[in-house]
């Protein structure tokens, strides 16, 4: 056999591509990680990538490294990666600065679409930095927030909606709201809609393009595994771009920076909404972790996110409901997203013990229990291992340490 | 002689603590580099650092490095390490987002606690990012731009002005303002002042408080060294800070995230000025970029800069001039920061061969050869083969190649 043999004759016919897309993860041997919805974790090519990008890209190539590392262009091309992944074209998507950042920006150019029109709608239960952006835009800008469930949405829409800003998937429940129907409606009536990609980007197509969204933003260091504090993304439909005006506007986005001329003119295309200086290390970074995703679709990453949370709800109904658990994420799979939140008045203390035993999912206030089942790494056997967990924590009352009476927040 | 006699022994008696801080950079052995004013060398530490900060942190802790790495005080311990250059008491520092957000931060911050009054001033020299900012920031909040050479400022000065916006050092000639001054005729006419530090901070002393300054940006990436694209930082003065409403008011900068409630309430001291989540990889890396300054005080550093430039001015005097250069910068050693230009006709495509050469420095339109002298790895040495450099460059005529005939940015 030749060595080309070999390999082809090593590799299964039927070899599941989420082995291999594990396999591209540095998973500590010894943690089941359900956390991947909060802070993905960390692919093996970003260990040489930070070697790259330091010692090499800095460290030798130093200033020069701007062009020859093709520094000058990271957000564009992580941007292009991104947009595969949640439906857009290319030229619409750049990666930068944080979600809050950036939703500030594209909330702001939005509301200077819609001149005359005096209110943002939003849900009160949306991720609570969304909340605090939008009462800061309104504030500047002159306008009110009108905070209703998403299911009355519909309901307040009318011809003093500037914008509709709506988070794409709860991060608490994990509900899936219906980014293709509510941009029908705020279009309907006038008005924009901004979404926020945060618990979806990565984990189930959003159609951005296909669905008429308007403007979206999204994490980097989730469902994307760019690393904790990665840059975000930004998405801005290309219909918009040449009349978009976003506030931060910085000098990397300018049309031509380093003519240095006092005046402010905004690049043609989606660079405009860049503003300081591309963030390279992190960048670099979340360029690299993207690369997992060349193993897969993100159709079939969907199928495969709802293959665990299935099996999850499923043991849960079975062994755990007993134990006085409520499931809070919606039991209609494709209503659900790619966590499932638990309730428990014990629910701190039980994320606590499970932590102590190297299962890791997070808590949120005031009783949720949350567990990211992130198709390109979780397995069936991880999934079974935590209801086992779980079980045995409540059969043992584990729970009830003297240390779990004072929170420790996890991010 | 025991191991520790020997030690002692081999150490020079007047070691020049700048031959140690030299030796804490990774410089390519073939560069002599004069662009640590645009971006500073690689500290050998960051190569480790970003090992630790993504294998040990990331990849083993996972979302436990929030607390076991202290990944959620990260923005406070670079500032506070900031702080001490600048001449900043505790607590009025973050390291964070981009100068360019930061400056939108404290100029919205600032207008805000003048009410009423309803302009800015600043110059037309100043980088510009600053004046696209101030810009936005005037749009936003209904004020003017006034902008006069600072040698005027005194004069538009008055009870319509809500605040004064000064970079410490122009990017192009190296002329530094006189913060205290200007800073004291601001309040004299009731407004406040914001500085931008980008061209000194960690290459003289800025003594914040002592001058009154009431806030102030910067730059990671240049003299502090935190690799490209690296977190900026952010002063207030603690007297503004319990009354500040920063408009980027995202999670990180609410007094209790995690409890994740719907209305925004500032955190109550510097922290109020973050946004999004820490940028931890790259604060990692300019935290550790900084442990340099450990050897050396900023007034030192101070006074090697002075060498370093004057040296440069006196050789040009005497040996360049007679090619046709201009020295753009203060010959006034006090009135000087730590870069010195030069201005040619050619300008740009001597900075081209001098690249090709192995010496680095920049160009900025229309004319300007910038050269930084970086006071902790810069030499005596260095300067003088700059100067030997550009004059066989002149003598050959190495400038006229068709190849600099287009412009490539250097950033």
């Amino acid at each position: 056999m030749t060595f080309e043999d070999q390999q082809t004759a090593a590799t299964p016919v039927h070899a599941d591509p989420f082995d291999l897309t594990r396999a591209r993860f540095a998973l500590p041997p010894d943690i089941r990680y359900f956390d991947g919805n909060s802070l993905g974790p960390l692919p093996k090519a970003v260990q040489t990538q930070v070697y790259v990008s330091t010692t090499h890209e800095w460290g030798e190539g130093l200033i020069r490294s701007w062009q020859d590392a093709r520094w000058n262009t990271l957000p564009q091309r992580v941007g292009e990666r991104i947009g595969r992944l949640i439906g857009a074209a290319p030229g619409q998507v750049v990666a930068c600065d944080s979600t809050s950042v950036n939703l500030f920006k594209v909330l702001t150019a939005a509301v200077r679409l819609r001149p005359g029109r005096r209110l943002i709608v939003t849900d009160a239960a949306s991720f609570p930095t969304d909340l605090y952006i939008a009462g800061e835009v309104a504030r500047l800008m002159g306008l009110e927030i009108v905070n209703v469930p998403v299911s009355e949405m519909s309901e307040v829409l009318g011809e003093q909606v500037a914008v509709v800003l709506l988070c794409h998937v709860d991060y608490r429940t994990s509900e899936i709201y219906d980014l293709a129907g509510i941009t029908r409606a705020a279009h309907d009536a006038g008005a924009l809609l901004v979404a926020d990609l945060s618990h979806s980007a990565g984990a189930l197509p959003c159609n951005l393009d296909a669905s008429g969204v308007d403007f979206a933003v999204g994490c980097g260091y989730k469902y994307l595994n760019g690393g904790p504090g990665a840059p975000a993304f930004l998405y801005a439909a290309a219909r918009h771009i040449p009349n978009c005006e976003q506030p931060l506007a910085g000098w990397f986005g300018h049309a031509t920076p380093f003519d240095f001329t006092g005046a402010y003119a905004p690049a043609p295309g989606i660079e405009r909404f860049l503003c300081g200086t591309n963030q390279v290390i992190a960048l670099s970074v979340l360029l690299r972790a993207l690369d997992v995703f060349d193993d897969v679709s993100i159709e079939d990453a969907r199928t495969r996110s709802l293959e665990l949370t299935t099996r999850f709800i499923s043991a849960v109904e079975a062994r755990l409901v007993r134990h006085g658990f409520v499931i809070a994420s919606p039991s209609e799979a494709t209503r659900r997203g790619s966590h499932v939140s638990l309730r428990h008045p014990k629910g701190y203390a039980i994320m606590q013990e499970l932590a102590r035993r190297g299962v890791i999912g997070d808590f949120r206030m005031p009783d949720f229990m949350r567990f990211g089942f992130a198709p390109l790494f979780n397995t069936m056997e991880d999934t079974d291992h935590l209801v086992d967990e779980i079980d045995r924590i409540m059969e043992e009352r584990a729970w009830d340490k003297a240390q779990y009476a004072q929170r420790r927040d996890f991010t």
